[in-house]
């Protein structure tokens, strides 16, 4: 058999995290139904996956039953993606497009847009609470898992890191301490929280959930500072998005802040840094070593 | 012993809730302090805790223990605050005063009061789940109650409600069905869920829970009703809201629909069938009763 490239396993775990959403969200058709077909342009927009996909590779590490976690790998996708509707409201980025199609907003209007986030973010929880029902879990484990989600996912993390990053535009300085701040909780929180529930549910060892954690914290800062690259470096055509949009708006990033060389070597670094978290495991954790390597990588 | 008056009985539950939403809530001074101050402010801006009080007053129905329930129905408030927040948007309704207060987003601008809203909700089911590992209620019926709520606060319930409620504005015509429709969902779901909790936690038998359920979603359309009766006739120093907003913003509501009198007349009604859901219970429902009573005789 030939082995699995990196590219097969996101393509089939992504066409699983989509074919799970697919199942649980309610058709477009159900009432009221211009509602359910705006969650569904937020969700089947193209996005890459990468939060369930790194939560299925960490349960993949410490060899765990994958169809366990795809619930939650579903949930953090419903998360992700009503945080990139909200984020996208005129009131806060104000962006007309994400990933090549014009953004929730932009299509349906505001009002449906912040509607559209809010029931995303409460299907997360419903979908996690359900899974749990079913069985293949421990109930314990899995309200360990959804406060370990609010927690991520709150005003403590992903929410406070987004006020703070809004809070902060324009500001004339900010320290890189602070800038690294709003970066591990913007992003971090919740790409971190993605490793360590794949793992948890997956059933990690406490030195295994130690290493992922190491592991998930140095990938989001990775991933975001290469986010922020592409902002500087990237076309629209290739990043699907407006670019220079966070200099324009004054925000800050580790390019702005330290430069695009000292930026990308600083991804660079966070990714062998998230590498390396993995040397307790074998082969099982190949797919999280290579998705280190390419979220510093890409292009898109 | 002087018996518990229902004024009493509301203040001592009242505090209940606010020591508990105030121990949960991180300080307005951490880190991000602005929003944190802001979750404060949205929250503690004298809500009546109505869906609390509901809810706990539902548990003694069922001679069931209040202090297990007690952080449910704080979460029942952070989800009916969030919505509150959000509702409240220019893109909403608009609406620059509520309780007498100016609102969150007139206070501390859009953006904070989008995430305002994000992080209460996020908080409510981050709250759930800590109760349910704190060990008073079984795991396996926390995570019920959790899938319970978000069904009646997610897309085909409250969220939708509101949806449709928005969708709905300026519409020629809708029939009365379509209107109680919008009036279930927008503000029935989350009410007679709150009464559904208290029971479940509280230990109620199945045909408690269905006289439960059939007293929630009498008690919730005819709060809704009453609610939309002050729009038309009470005054704005009474309400603490702006009055004939509905009215000017075309929306659907029972006086509209019917007229004030016949709107009167199914509030009245809805709060007798209320009563008589609660027959199979005996003194230890009064509160539920009472409050039965007093959802269409308020004045504000």
């Amino acid at each position: 058999m030939i082995p699995e490239t990196l590219e097969t396993y996101f393509l089939t775990r992504k066409a699983e995290v989509d074919q799970r959403l697919e199942a649980t969200l309610p058709a477009a058709s159900c009432p009221p139904a211009g509602l359910h077909e705006a969650m569904r342009y937020a969700l089947f927009a193209g996005g890459k996956r990468l939060r369930p996909i790194l939560c299925l590779a960490a349960c993949d590490a410490v060899r765990g039953r994958r169809d366990a976690v795809l619930p939650f790998a579903a949930a953090l996708e419903l998360i992700h993606t009503y945080s990139l509707v909200h984020d996208d409201l005129p009131a806060m980025d104000n962006d007309d497009f994400r990933r090549g199609k014009p953004t929730t907003h932009k299509v349906f209007g505001e009002a449906t847009a912040i509607l559209v986030g809010d029931a995303l973010l409460t299907a997360a929880f419903g979908q996690m609470a359900e899974a749990g029902l079913a069985g293949d879990s421990p109930p314990k484990k899995v309200l360990t898992v959804i406060r370990a989600l609010a927690d991520a996912a709150g005003s403590a993390g992903m929410v406070g890191g987004q006020y703070a990053d809004v809070a902060s535009e324009g500001k004339p300085h900010l320290d890189l301490e602070q800038v690294y701040d709003i970066h591990m909780r913007k992003t971090g929180d919740l790409i971190r929280s993605a490793v360590r529930i794949g793992g948890m549910l997956g059933g990690a060892s406490p030195k295994q959930l130690t290493a992922l954690t190491r592991y998930g914290e140095a990938v989001g800062l990775a991933f975001q500072i290469a986010d922020d690259l592409l902002d500087v470096e990237g076309q629209t055509i290739e990043t699907g998005k407006s670019t220079g949009a966070d200099a324009a708006r004054g925000k800050w990033t580790y390019p702005r802040k330290i430069g695009a060389e000292a930026a990308r070597k600083e991804a660079e670094a966070m990714s062998e840094r998230a590498v390396s978290a993995l040397k307790p495991f074998g082969p099982e954790a190949d797919r999280l070593r290579e998705i280190a390597v390419l979220v510093v990588r890409r292009t898109k």
